[in-house]
């Protein structure tokens, strides 16, 4: 192989899609009205409400980790507590964003088998101290689709889920950092995995499968979204030039590029578990559903992949256990390389 | 003149400037280390540190409501209040993101002619109440460099307050949104605007002079760098591509583009504001030092240029008062065509 | 006159009134359930319900700043701004506790004659910016009455500054801390004073009247007091042995203690006011409405009665001003001697 | 037995010891500065001093939930992230006041035998992610003694904790709600218990055993004081008459009251304990420490002594596990009545 690293850390490691750098580049064209009264960023509403087939509203924000704490903060009140699976990632990776930008609210992580809310602890979780001065109260649950696991909640799950909050009377957030490529796993329409299940708030995210920095807070509960403005504002993400962020969103769904990438990526996943799982004493931690691979490698293919230039996380759990993403970006040809180098080393 | 408006609402009208652009694509060759392990990230603190001839941190974030609200955290206890112009952006203009990042600190507006602080009024405000626990306690100083009414602190003028905040044992936060309109203006390096005047804490503004979405908080005081890193992450300022951030800041210093277009900026203005002073009618409301022209206007002219297609603010001052704002974007013809049209309407 | 200092100084200088300690001791008879599931704090909202002719819900708090930030925390989201003057208690005496529990809201000051809003300044205050997301927002509105400055807003200031509050639809606090002074002055009902001219949330204030540690939020929006009792553990201020809270209110309210009281402490501070006038070089700052006297003083008086042990706040305003406090406490053999002591050194 | 119920619910239960109302009543002998400017006050400090021998800062409040809050937000950065024992109150009963008063950090729930951490757990736990910009940082350890299940930290287990704080740079909070009985138990000096073994801020209750609403935070480490004094201001907890705090603890150490009361409430939590194991069917959950039992009851017992009019929690733990705690107030024939009730009941 060639001397480069090959990046399987994580889909952001990719840079832009093609898709996306277009219409970044088009979008330069000329001056326009900033701070979203432009006519790109006016359009992208119409175009998730039509994506959505639902008249949902749009905040646009940078980040994964602005869109899923300004979400959390407006569906919680300061003493309300958020359910959510103890591997989650606004629980373990964003620092406390979430109790930053909901005042000082409580995450309270759930075990589930896989990386997904079980609908009966949920329901038993929302239930505990229920109007005791003294406790926090369970105000919103927040679940990962994919999953920080790579695994994918399907329909019927979302389905119990929501019915679940529905009845406890608390809002649902979707974090979707991977939602295209649950999307494509699911092969359903985006209103079947969100609204039609029960979800509340989405955050759409793009930075992973192609976009640079653009992620969409996607409202089905129009009574959120007034006040998402002002606190998207006061967090210092609201773009003075939103055109740009709204481009990448234009280019990242036009003609389906985002499910074509996500599919792309999927599929480079699956060969990876794939080819995985033929070489000896490599086992994979769980069926593969999206763009993530948990295996447990043998000492020896762990390292010499390492060495081998070929980069992905590791240590963080059971020894012997690697985490492996691919992304639009990821070639056969470099998966084929490590599974290549992983046969040899097993050898 | 043609259909199209003509942008001097701000220069946050303008879009990306060549050299940030082909910094952007060439970025977005192969893949990359996220949260700023890249290679462009980590070159560009040297970068600045050789910019600033300081040994500076460097923490790149999206917009500059952001750069100020983390800047001012870091500067400020929760029980502190935060010195600044009765005019200044952060007062008035950033949704209370700076009340939000600090957890509750208060600002205290001063007057001040032409947007400056007084270092007189500043040194007798930071004496009181001190120690005293019934009051927040002055904590730190924010002044903006260009001021948001165009007006441009000599050297002289930062020395004066650098030295009333050191003697009062408070930081010294300067917003640089039009740092390069300033620096260019003065003529100076720097260093000499900055950390030699006593500057802790500078907010380095790029988005507004050429970048899409990029500000630099750029820190002189190594005791803050640490918290600043935390503070970023929690507020969801880290961006995964940070690459793609720290890409538009190497465009955008490359070859001194960034002085080139504010000069370019700046000569736009003095054109506009000379070219203004001699319609019947109008009358400047103060020298024009950077690329902000605040004028009184006419009501024949004020209207009869809006309808003509020519965009600026009105109607947030007296009554007549207009702001227009030039960027790296425009053009001679532009500035030439507005003056035209006011003479003829003046006329 | 006697060694032992003569307190003027504030209202809070006095200790329990008799009624007060009674009811402490007669609550301290055998063991009680906790968090105000006793019957003393039960008893208590419908004693408040039958004193001011409203279903109120009440909230029981250890200090003034508590009962006031609470408050205000309930009628303001984090991104609004509370209206209040210049001069206000919650601007300039409780370190940022409006800003603490409202995690982030800003205060607007603003100027009025005699320490009172001015329903003009405070209607136009309230359009400013409504609906810019670059702005806080205007939310609710805050008076004290009586005020700062010791003077008393009649019903017809309160109904004008009440309506202009419904017709912005924000909500309005009254800081009662002066709350049975204001009442004794006006001799109406505390209907007439709160609910029927629109005050959404009082804090009734009882520690400067003969409390130890005791104020009432009053809540006349049904809608604020669920939140409010989780705001208030929250905050630690839910006192586990409530009952002794709840006693000082009813001792203090038990056959109109509390008003005896008020009258007495304005009896007093008339008393001295009119005293003071007579008093050569002696200049009254205002009219004298509750209990609070402002006066200008000749140095050598103001010194004078410092030296000979009267105690009394000076240096916080203009030179030679000195603001005077009379309580349940004060005796008329107090006033005189300190009138006294000014006509000597007046002479 | 008498109608009137008996209470084990806990002991806020009980009034105040005759030695606290005493020094409350001797406090209100005259007029006194505010805000703790008072000689009861400024004494209780030195008191304090000589107490633990160490030149100790004291901050009275009235709330233990307020002083845990409060001594957590001096030692934990927002970005921090705070070690306690999965069943401790501040975890628990305190309504998110920790994420209140120290803007968002995140308690950290950590499994241990009988209430207690364990040494080694806490070390791999403040080891965690140190330094990664993408976690909370463990910032503080927080320990309660005597802990919520009536267990006593023994002085080794104390010295182990905080030497694998020290070591980890963290502060070391004690929650100290019923210090008095730990004390008892132990048998040593304040000082032993506490800043010998690496205690940095203590919570020091008072009001469970014999106080009405008096606790103090203890700060041995001086860094910790100023900012202290301002966060207490800023939350509403620096009474105006603060005297009567100050009066409640003057009362309660004197002549050593508290800690005759804190060995009452132990021995009588010893004979309940004692009595209830020899009751057929009657399980102690864990040896009997302090003033709390914990006991498994036979369904018709439990039920049966709550008919009695014995008072108790039960229901929140497994089926059958009941709570009891006993006071200063709690009378040895008290005690004796629910153990032959128990025993007829059991018959």
């Amino acid at each position: 192989m060639s001397d480069a690293p090959i990046y399987f850390t994580s889909d952001n490691a990719a840079g832009m899609c093609p898709e996306v750098l277009q219409a970044l580049i088009a979008a330069n064209d000329g001056p326009a009205a900033a701070y979203g009264h432009d006519p790109l960023t006016q359009a992208l509403e119409a175009q998730f409400a039509e994506l959505f087939e639902y008249p949902v509203t749009v905040l646009l924000v940078s980040t994964g980790t602005a869109a899923n704490a300004l979400s959390l903060a407006a569906l919680t009140p300061p003493w309300g507590c958020v359910l959510c699976h103890a591997d989650s990632h606004i629980q373990h990776d964003e620092c406390g964003a979430p109790e930053f930008f909901t005042a000082g609210a409580k995450l309270q992580p759930l075990a589930g088998a896989r990386g997904k809310l079980c609908p009966d602890a949920l329901a038993a979780a929302l239930r505990q101290k229920k109007g005791d001065v003294h406790s926090v109260q369970p105000s919103a649950v927040s679940l990962t689709q994919a999953t920080e696991v790579g695994s994918v909640y399907t329909l019927d799950e979302l389905e119990a889920i929501g019915a679940v909050c529905r009845q406890a009377g608390v809002g649902l957030h979707m974090d979707g950092a991977r939602f295209a490529n649950a999307l494509a796993r699911l092969d359903c329409s985006p209103a079947e995995m969100t609204w039609q299940r029960g979800v509340d708030v989405l955050s759409f995210g793009a930075s992973k499968n192609g976009a640079m920095a653009a992620e969409a807070i996607v409202v089905f509960d129009p009574g959120l979204a007034r006040e998402l403005a002002f606190r998207r504002k006061r967090a210092g993400h609201l773009l003075s030039k939103t055109r740009f962020c709204a481009a990448q969103l234009q280019g990242y769904l036009h003609d389906d590029a985002w499910l074509r990438h996500a599919r792309h990526a999927n599929a480079m996943a699956a060969r990876l578990a794939h080819g995985l799982a033929a070489v000896p004493g490599v086992t994979l931690s769980a069926p593969v559903e999206a763009n993530i691979v948990f295996c447990q490698l043998p000492e020896a293919v762990l390292s010499g992949l390492q060495a081998a230039g070929f980069m992905f996380y590791t240590g963080r759990w059971a020894p012997g256990v690697a985490r492996l993403v691919t992304s639009f970006a990821t070639r056969e040809d470099e998966v084929d390389a490590l599974l290549a180098e992983a046969t040899r080393l097993a050898g």
